[in-house]
């Protein structure tokens, strides 16, 4: 359920009257994860976020990709709803062998992983989990850029017709969209979108992400876990989104509207 | 410092060229909070959120008044920079015999308080810290709503050079702007907007919030918890702040753009 109906009371030419409108679904997600221990399973609570319902199990995957948590898809033998009653708690029951580091995720969240000193502090922090390798040195034809949000607008079914949701979209050297989501969280809609495919064992090391709306630090960090090259934002990125995109080597396109942007780190990729 | 100049390459008229450009700029905060145990300040870190720097104290305190931890702006004593080494972490140091729940700051923010059963237990885990008081029943005039979106954009000297900062603003029932706030995060900006009236002892139960982007429920928990009886958005709301508002008693008003607008709950407050 990505939307729901609403009674409103609209104002429009001066009067108040009853409307029907649709409204994006916000609900939260919890994901617990399943470490096998002596042959018993105990679980552990890992994150609770507000997201649209659906595509839980893509979510989740990417979720604990892109903060760092796992880097196989290998590693997970199976996600699934805790049971009918708990609809919005999820299971992550990881491979035999394969163990975490409990005490991490205590402090989990970007925003608890980060510390106060400084930007650079936290940029440091998302560089030392960083993939060994470099982010893929692969080429996006400016003219087929300004061409993505249209493509991406058109997927969007929910947006269309609640306003309310922000939507991530993967997109090939060709501008083929290869895969979109939506949800009322920017980060989630990330988390959707590459978590899909690391399950499904697509690579997207020379893949364009686009988001909907702004490029916040978050967003960048997600990005770069997910070992994709190239964000372009149709509104504007932040100081520390570009500084965090120029130390991973990450192209970073923002304002990407009509038929014009601006390109904040990694222009190497951009051509004409 | 709100916004940062940068270099970027444009792409527009079919061209890549080198441009310059202002970015809103985006630094971890750290609060911590000190309490007094037999004479000796006991510092314990509260929470690191990635906001935009300036009005640190005021972040800082509307956010200990809108996570529901402080109830009274006499409950703290002072608030500082930790040193001039660490610009990014706040230190809240609280009244003698003011006693916080530390238990409870372990799973401070509303994602982690939240519990991942349903949107319907969200809701009532927020109601049962609501202030006891119901939120004021005063009226604000249609025709003065639609005049705040441009009074707000008036203020937004950062939004108009970087695109990239949301806005909160406070105004009265006459439609005067009180206070406003940008910042890179929008519950930043609300917690800035309540954390500065709340010190500064001015009521907001008779108040209108209005933000730059959507309302989803972290910010419709926020205004609730502030006491702020009424809430505008320039963009869509979530499912879930919808069901907060009507829980709340608190009026949603959504689309506010041009002279038209949605009210998602509490339209009694809203007259012609």
């Amino acid at each position: 359920m990505r939307t729901a109906p609403v009674d409103v009371v609209r104002y429009a030419g001066g009067r108040l009257a009853e409307a029907a409108d649709q409204l994006g679904v916000e609900e939260p997600l919890e994901i617990r994860l399943g470490v096998l221990r002596e042959g018993t399973r105990v679980y552990r609570n890992v994150v609770v976020t507000m997201r649209t319902p659906g595509d839980d199990a893509v979510l989740a995957a990417g979720f604990l990709l892109t903060e760092g948590i796992l880097t196989l898809p290998s590693q997970i033998e199976s996600i699934e709803q805790w049971d009918a009653t708990l609809p919005n708690v999820w299971r992550v029951d990881l491979a035999a062998g394969v163990e975490v580091d409990w005490k991490r995720l205590e402090r989990l969240t970007y925003a608890a992983s980060s510390c106060g000193m400084c930007g650079k502090a936290s940029i440091e922090m998302v560089a030392a989990r960083l993939p060994a390798a470099p982010l893929f040195d692969c080429r996006f034809s400016a003219a087929m850029l300004v061409g993505l949000p249209a493509r991406l607008s058109e997927s969007q079914a929910a947006f269309a017709s609640t306003g309310s949701l922000h939507a991530a979209a993967l997109f090939n050297t060709e501008g083929e969209l290869l895969a979109s989501f939506e949800d009322v969280g920017r980060h989630n809609a990330v988390d959707k979108l590459v978590g899909g495919e690391w399950l499904a064992g697509r690579p997207v090391r020379d893949k364009l992400m686009l988001v909907s709306g702004r490029a916040g630090f978050e967003l960048v960090q997600k990005a770069a876990m997910a070992g994709v090259p190239a964000m372009a934002a149709v509104g504007a990125p932040s100081s520390l989104a570009v500084e965090l995109a120029e130390t991973t080597g990450m192209t970073l396109v923002g304002f990407l509207r009509g038929d014009r942007f601006n390109v904040y780190a990694g222009a190497h990729r951009i051509v004409t």
